[in-house]
């Protein structure tokens, strides 16, 4: 069983850990959305990526949602004393990944190659990718003009109406090594419950990414449960430009790619729509409040991908 | 009464700080090495002027010699754990003024306003001035080749032989905004107990400043204590190069720039020798222990000025 997991951020994380529990390390790899790369202090930063390595290595913070557990704070509090941006927190055990990644970059390495290492140093046995080596940073389009994804993010904690996204030097970028592979021999892709707009978005954005997918399984869980985002500013983003934030306006997102969708049971009432778009459902709980519900969520996924390659088989 | 001070780092720092104590702020401007400046992890890194400021601010480090006092080490543990260079070891508090010193470098400000902007943020009172804003970094010339200085001082501890030094760029740097300003106006220079060669040498080195200095009244205070360094490599040096390190070999060194040499009590028997230089003699304990002996030998050194002058004015 082949399995690739398209992730962003914390959403993403969870379900790839619960993943990382089920399958063998070499039945799974993690494409992870880099759009959200940015750079701060002349360090090339990758919120996303490290959020699903410090996942995956168990270091994540909880509390936080993002960075480093027993994390300390020093480095930021000296560069607050001396009138320094420090908008985006960076904790000192976090910093010092930021900083060897950087001189690795600088020293002529691609992202994929650093991360290959990151992932060795702390033990994480699955493939993780970056979409893409190139650096493609996102930009959300807002009433205040256009933002760079971070800033309006974390500076701007998601405040600016958004009118549309971009996603710089796109039309350059190609998906790193081992990317489209990954894509051709897996038996199932799933879409992880991560945003749509800004952590799938940019991964589906790389050229050649659609096109593989277009001839795989896929499967996605909707991250707007109740109409609501279980986190971060999916539904708001989905309300401002438009559309009514719920599962099947997801579903609608992802449009033909989609096999299968995975549905939380407050929607249960949505199955009959998103069927008859010709997408399988399979309705449970699909939030991760722990990492027992991670794990149950990973293994009805992977089951639910089993049925449909079984019904496929048969059908 | 204007005084300025050439310093390197740890001995510099304290006679600073001691200077500090008895002088008004704007009595003092203390002109420090940056020819140990480096680049690690792409970030400028400025040893000498770091322990300065940091031992201006009470932030020193008492037991390392460098380095923030109360410091942690997360990020470089990290750095470690990733395979990374770890043997320059930076603090967390201090990489929180490398990151913002960096930025703003790279912003295009000079290092001599950021190091003004340190000073105010650290509410250190007197001048600090870097030697230049030129990045004129020292080569070690050693029997294994020519080394940068800090892979020298620090990643081989200073083991190599060394046959010489180079300071890279020097021929197009100037002294940095300030630096031959204080020089002109001063009544008083004073050489603190650093390496002639490595510290004191850059500055010396800076086109104009040594012309500027011939007009000055210099006064040096000797590294090398009983024949050996207080600390560091400067007896080793002075060795390696075929001279006997001694107190008379650091008045040579700065020959004819000399008004005034202070003598360790233990190094007495030399007075006559330096004194046939045409040089003034004052002998005392120059050991500065603890924070009331670098006040007392700053005393004795800006009073033992004051006694040159009076003399050059009845002389």
């Amino acid at each position: 069983m082949k399995v690739v997991a398209l992730a962003g951020g914390v959403g993403g994380a969870k379900l790839a850990e619960g993943l990382n529990r089920l399958l063998l390390p070499d039945e799974l790899t993690i494409i992870v959305n880099t759009g959200d790369d940015f750079k701060y202090f002349g360090l090339h930063i990758s919120p996303d990526l490290d959020t699903v390595c410090y996942t995956l290595a168990g270091l994540a913070n909880k509390e936080t949602g993002w960075g480093r557990a027993n994390e300390t704070w020093q480095a930021m509090e000296c560069i607050t004393e001396l009138g320094g941006p420090d908008w985006f927190h960076l904790g000192d055990r976090d910093l010092g990944l930021h900083l060897e990644r950087t001189r690795r970059l600088q020293d002529g390495q691609t992202l994929s190659q650093v991360t290959r290492q990151v992932c060795q140093a702390l033990r994480i046995r699955p493939h993780v990718l970056p979409m893409s080596d190139v650096f493609v940073p996102t930009f959300v389009c807002t009433d205040e003009g256009e933002l760079p994804f971070q800033e309006y993010f974390v500076q701007r904690s998601c405040q600016p109406m958004v009118t549309g996204f971009r996603f710089q030097n796109m039309e350059k970028a190609q998906p790193a090594p081992g990317v489209i592979e990954a894509l051709v021999d897996s038996d199932l892709v799933i879409v992880c419950p991560s945003n749509p707009w800004v952590s799938i978005g940019p991964i589906l954005a790389v050229p050649g990414i659609r096109g593989a997918l277009a001839s795989c399984r896929v499967m996605a869980i909707s991250p707007i449960v109740g109409g609501k985002a279980v986190k971060g500013p999916a539904a708001k983003m989905y309300l401002e430009l438009g559309i009514q934030p719920s599962a099947v306006s997801v579903a609608r997102h992802y449009g033909d790619l989609l096999s299968g969708f995975i549905l939380d049971q407050v929607d249960c009432e949505l199955t009959i729509t998103i069927q008859n778009m010709g997408v399988q459902v399979h309705v449970t709980d699909t939030i991760m409040a722990s990492p027992a519900e991670r794990f149950r969520l990973a293994c009805e996924v992977v089951e639910f991908g089993m049925r449909l390659i079984q019904s496929e088989a048969s059908g």
